[in-house]
């Protein structure tokens, strides 16, 4: 839950001043994390020779309408036309739907001038018009790689690898890698006997077996229109013990399922020995909804987490179907805002918002003070006067005390006769005289003791 | 020029496939550039004590119009509505205009369960419909710091000292900080006894002695209904060579000009002893168009750049105008598009994609060519297999060249048969033979003497 949603919660109303329906305002906390994890994501990606690519949050109308369809194109934020075009109350632009129509966009604008293979991470917000809900926005981040130009199974290894150690380095403790191949899904249909008019609908089914009893996947076949014995059959390999084993004998008897286990088994060699044992599995049941894929898919869970951190696939034509040119591509997506809320809100709390908190005793220590913070700031320290009315110190200290911060300045009449200045450590109370001129020498001590930098 | 740009320079024309008008892709590079100083202005403000806030991109209509005029209003972005609505051909939300407009409604959400004072950042686009041109878009990055809720000079010093060390930090060598304030001028006004009526129309002419000649401005003057003598006057003191001098005294004779004098005189010698001599000066013809402001106004400079690199001042009752509570405050924004045009593009440019290439000499070595890559990365190296088709060494050597990457890894049967890895050094042309079980260490080794974690 953000800062504001919890507020909202507890305020228990919504207010004129809320943010649009179905957006958030972040707060230091929450922009802190999520820049964090950012920060994980961009240096994993980058190890892994992806470059970022960032496009513009509209596009031209033309650009984003008709790529997925009706029930997709009545989630875009529609923009409507300026000056005397407005009264017309038609739209010319429209807010990114995803980072994939971009992509496309930008291939097809750029071409041989891209590097080749192009490898590229975008990752920004996106917008859809969803009905708001528990977790869910209009407005909210997506997390994409994709590597455009490469019809090598490394490629997918790469683009899957990389998404693995993402979400590991980001600290998701337990969590899986589920690996199929639209090939094996064919080819299973094919074994099966499933007739092709039937195949999409009988996946869908299939791809419940997670959710649901075995004996209602079978009965929801059969209302698909396949033949109940065959229903039977099918959801009995698959729920078995030893459902990956009989599988694979079954799809020895198809060229496409011959050619699948191959594409799954090619992945799993290359990735395999960098993982943890068990952290990559063949599942032959995974699904994927989006019907673009034409090579290897999966999916990145974790127990207890319904839905998935994410997952992808290698579709070799969408780029073409989006408007961009005819290159094979594989890519993957981050389910950002899902692993987001499964990660911890990090040190940098609102309870620590400076490490040096310098008094104000008065207008004339008013130089003496802002030069104090100055040198805190020189020594890597975040650092700031007092702001406000009072010239009490019991005022200014819960102010520091507020702020979080380990250490507090203090200089008055007495320390500028000394021409000291006390810094009193916030936890033990303890206060030491140091000289003017040592100030910035002593924080810097100090703060390399321990607490100071870890805001970066 | 962005890449885009340049690309688009280069073939001449406009295609289909351009972003929209007035935005930009931004290709690696670019990015890399604008997210270093982005890095380098987060770290600043932060050890300033300023903490950041992200609003959504888009606002309620109602929240956005009418806060600074019809000409502002006609450059916001509306967003249609949707669903059944979506004939209507109404708005019901709008792209936000600035980051002030949704400070003023986060302040009036979060009220005393913000600190006080608030002091926060935001960097993040911005969307206006103006007509796009050289260095203008429709898309651009606004960055703001903002303190609400003190009347401390103090905080016109800190916001004014943390945008003068961000644009000092991002390696903007020569610049100035230009001093004045709004009760200067109106002092001004009063000791050259301008009528009331005149007096905003004599300050923006005033405000042009850095471009006209002082002829023009007299002229100026004149047809704004000033007494010529006066006008006379007024320039020729503006423009003497001990302007400031005789400025100061004409003032004395004005109680408003005494607080105004009081006030720069304040915020000097607070911020002037932590800068290089000279950085910062007193200004009495700087204006800042900006009716809002009520205080200290101030705005950075720098030789052969026309317009400012930002500017700031207190405005003690524009938050409340905006529709939040009545706080006093004072903020800065930065001109962050045209400081990122003054800054060379780095050292992370397109030709060094990644530190290691590791060619891939059939497909029985890709597992060990994965591995490898594997292993670069693990020293904190960024690497890539080759994911190209062609088997030929020369090819593939020819990739990693343009990958800029400045070691090559390679393993064929020879390498296979003696357990070794070939590292070759790209630039010597150099090739040492590493056992494969030494290879993270050696990788780690030769990245820690120099060429390697630049990236990050």
């Amino acid at each position: 839950m953000t800062q504001g949603a919890r507020v909202r919660k507890h305020r228990g109303m919504a207010t004129q001043f809320d943010p649009a329906s179905g957006t958030r305002d972040l707060l230091a906390a929450d922009v802190e994390k999520r820049e964090r994890a950012f920060g994980v994501i961009r240096s994993v990606f980058s190890r892994y020779g992806f470059e970022p690519l960032q496009t513009p949050a509209f596009e031209r109308l033309d650009v984003l309408l008709d790529k997925y369809g009706e029930d997709a194109d009545k989630l875009v934020f529609k923009i409507l036309r300026r000056g005397e075009h407005e009264a017309s109350g038609e739209a010319d632009l429209a807010l990114r739907y995803d980072h994939t129509v971009p992509l496309a966009r930008v291939a097809a604008a750029y071409g041989s001038r891209l590097p080749s293979p192009y490898k590229r991470y975008a990752l920004g917000p996106v917008w859809r018009a969803e009905r708001p809900g528990k977790d869910r926005y209009r407005e909210f981040v997506q997390c994409d790689l994709d590597t455009l130009g490469s019809v090598s199974p490394l490629a997918d290894a790469e683009v899957l690898s990389a998404h693995h150690d993402a979400v590991a380095e980001l600290g998701i403790g337990e969590f899986r890698v589920l690996l199929n191949s639209r090939r094996v899904l064919a080819g299973l249909l094919d074994a099966f006997g499933v007739p092709d008019e039937l195949g999409a609908g009988v996946l869908i089914s299939l791809d419940k077996l997670d959710k649901l009893r075995p004996g209602e996947v079978t009965a929801e076949l059969g209302q698909r229109g396949l033949d109940p014995d065959r229903a039977a059959e099918l959801v009995d390999v698959m729920t078995a013990p030893d459902a990956v084993g009989r599988i694979r004998e079954a799809l020895k008897e198809s060229d496409e399922g011959t050619a699948g286990l191959d594409e799954v088994d090619r992945v799993l060699s290359l990735v395999a020995p960098q993982l943890p044992p068990g952290r990559i599995v063949f599942t032959p049941r995974l699904v994927r909804g989006l019907s673009y894929y034409t090579g290897p898919i999966w999916e990145v869970v974790a127990p207890g987490v319904s839905g998935s951190l994410g997952g992808g696939g290698r579709y070799d034509h969408l780029i073409e179907q989006l408007g961009g040119p005819d290159v094979p591509a594989t890519g993957s997506s981050l389910g950002i805002e899902r692993i987001l809320t499964l990660l911890p809100t990090g040190e940098a709390s609102p309870h620590s918002r400076i490490d040096v908190a310098v008094t104000v005793m008065g207008e004339e220590f008013a130089g003496k003070s802002f030069g104090f913070a100055s040198a805190a700031r020189a020594a890597g320290l975040r650092a700031s006067v007092y702001l406000g009315s009072s010239g009490k110190l019991g005022r200014q200290l819960r102010w520091a005390s507020d702020q979080g911060a380990p250490w507090c300045l203090i200089y008055g009449s007495a320390e500028d006769e000394a021409g000291t200045v006390t810094v009193r450590d916030m936890v033990s109370g303890e206060q030491t005289a140091v000289p003017v001129a040592e100030l910035g020498e002593y924080l810097g001590r100090v703060a390399g003791s321990g607490q100071g930098d870890d805001h970066e």
